[in-house]
């Protein structure tokens, strides 16, 4: 995503401190306790400019949400966005994540969102995919037992790629496969991220797909 | 499926003579020119009493529809319905049909519905069900280019068997999952089976998919 460079960055971010969470990994085991309670618990991973996790969050006032976003200039805007709203149940991780699990301990997740994730097309990138592999059975372990895993793209090939890695590793069921949700659901039933606005403007259509833990 | 025996079934079917064809192997290739001229053809293997195809051949007078049921006496309650609804766009083979490639040349049909086939649960009989690897390629070999295959079920694990088959053999596209098709679309989107309508009304949910050829 290109930005224009923003001028202290760190200050900006900093009035809202309050809507971040430095060192998630404390948290680790303790998520329910501490934060989510009894409520269903999703998180974003790559939330961008926080469209989506935003919308998310006032749709569903019962469920917290968490929202990671490692390039800092883009999350600014979530976290904008997040003080529009005022919702409380929403949260950011301004961080890269090089694993789930140094964040959730075992089934602490309820939901896990994969919004246009960078589809790393080369084949030698392939393990920085968020669909690869091995990253499924991360999702898969910190999932809760039925927890669910919904994953939309512009990409066929990555969405192609994904389904492969699904039915390969076998720790999900698909519940649902729709290659163009926008023609496939009435807008009331999904909610979009900035990115899904402008390729659905531009005619592309939406790839989506909803995991279960098997 | 059980029925009671029929008395003088060969002459109650030869009734239905010009709603059958006897030699489909004589059409292979000539398809288009004797039967389905310009229209989409679309077949439907295993179409038990023959509601589904039927509707079909309503709701699309413009297609070209051909059922095949081995179970002939099953498959004369096809025929009577044909009689009842008296469209011109569908006809039988009362046949069981070893392989595809007998009956069609490559490319030669647009559509194929399979719809609550025989889940052949045990390992041994992994060949028989009608979505084995090697089923699949020869789907894929008569359909035309962009051709569709569905396939509709209320049974779980012959639903994820034929997804895992699909994703391996890698001849056609994964369209469109659902779990419950009831659910996800509305009544006006899809046409149901006797069978489908028996166990939707029990509460079992109907797995459907919609494959497209690569």
């Amino acid at each position: 995503m290109r930005q224009r460079r923003i001028k202290d960055l760190d200050s900006k971010i900093e009035a809202f401190r309050q809507y971040c969470i430095d060192s998630p990994g404390e948290y680790k085991g303790r998520w329910r306790e501490e934060f989510a309670g009894s409520r269903p618990f999703a998180i974003e991973i790559g939330c961008g400019k926080g469209q989506f996790i935003t919308r998310m969050s006032e749709r569903h006032p019962d469920w917290m949400f968490l929202g990671f976003e490692g390039h800092r200039s883009v999350a600014l805007h979530a976290l904008e966005k997040e003080r529009e709203t005022g919702s409380e149940n929403v949260r950011f991780v301004l961080q890269y994540i090089r694993s789930l699990d140094e964040i959730f301990a075992d089934g602490e997740v309820d939901w896990i969102f994969l919004n246009f994730s960078d589809p790393w097309p080369k084949e030698r990138h392939a393990k920085r995919r968020l669909t690869y592999g091995e990253k499924l059975k991360e999702y898969a372990r910190v999932l809760s037992p039925g927890g669910i895993l919904e994953f939309k793209t512009d990409n066929d090939g990555l969405f192609e790629y994904s389904l492969e890695q699904v039915l390969k590793q076998g720790c999900f069921v698909v519940e649902e496969v729709t290659r163009d949700l926008h023609v496939a659901k009435a807008p009331s039933e999904y909610v979009t991220t900035e990115y899904e606005d402008k390729f659905s403007a531009a005619g592309k259509s939406i790839n989506f797909m909803r995991l279960k833990k098997a």
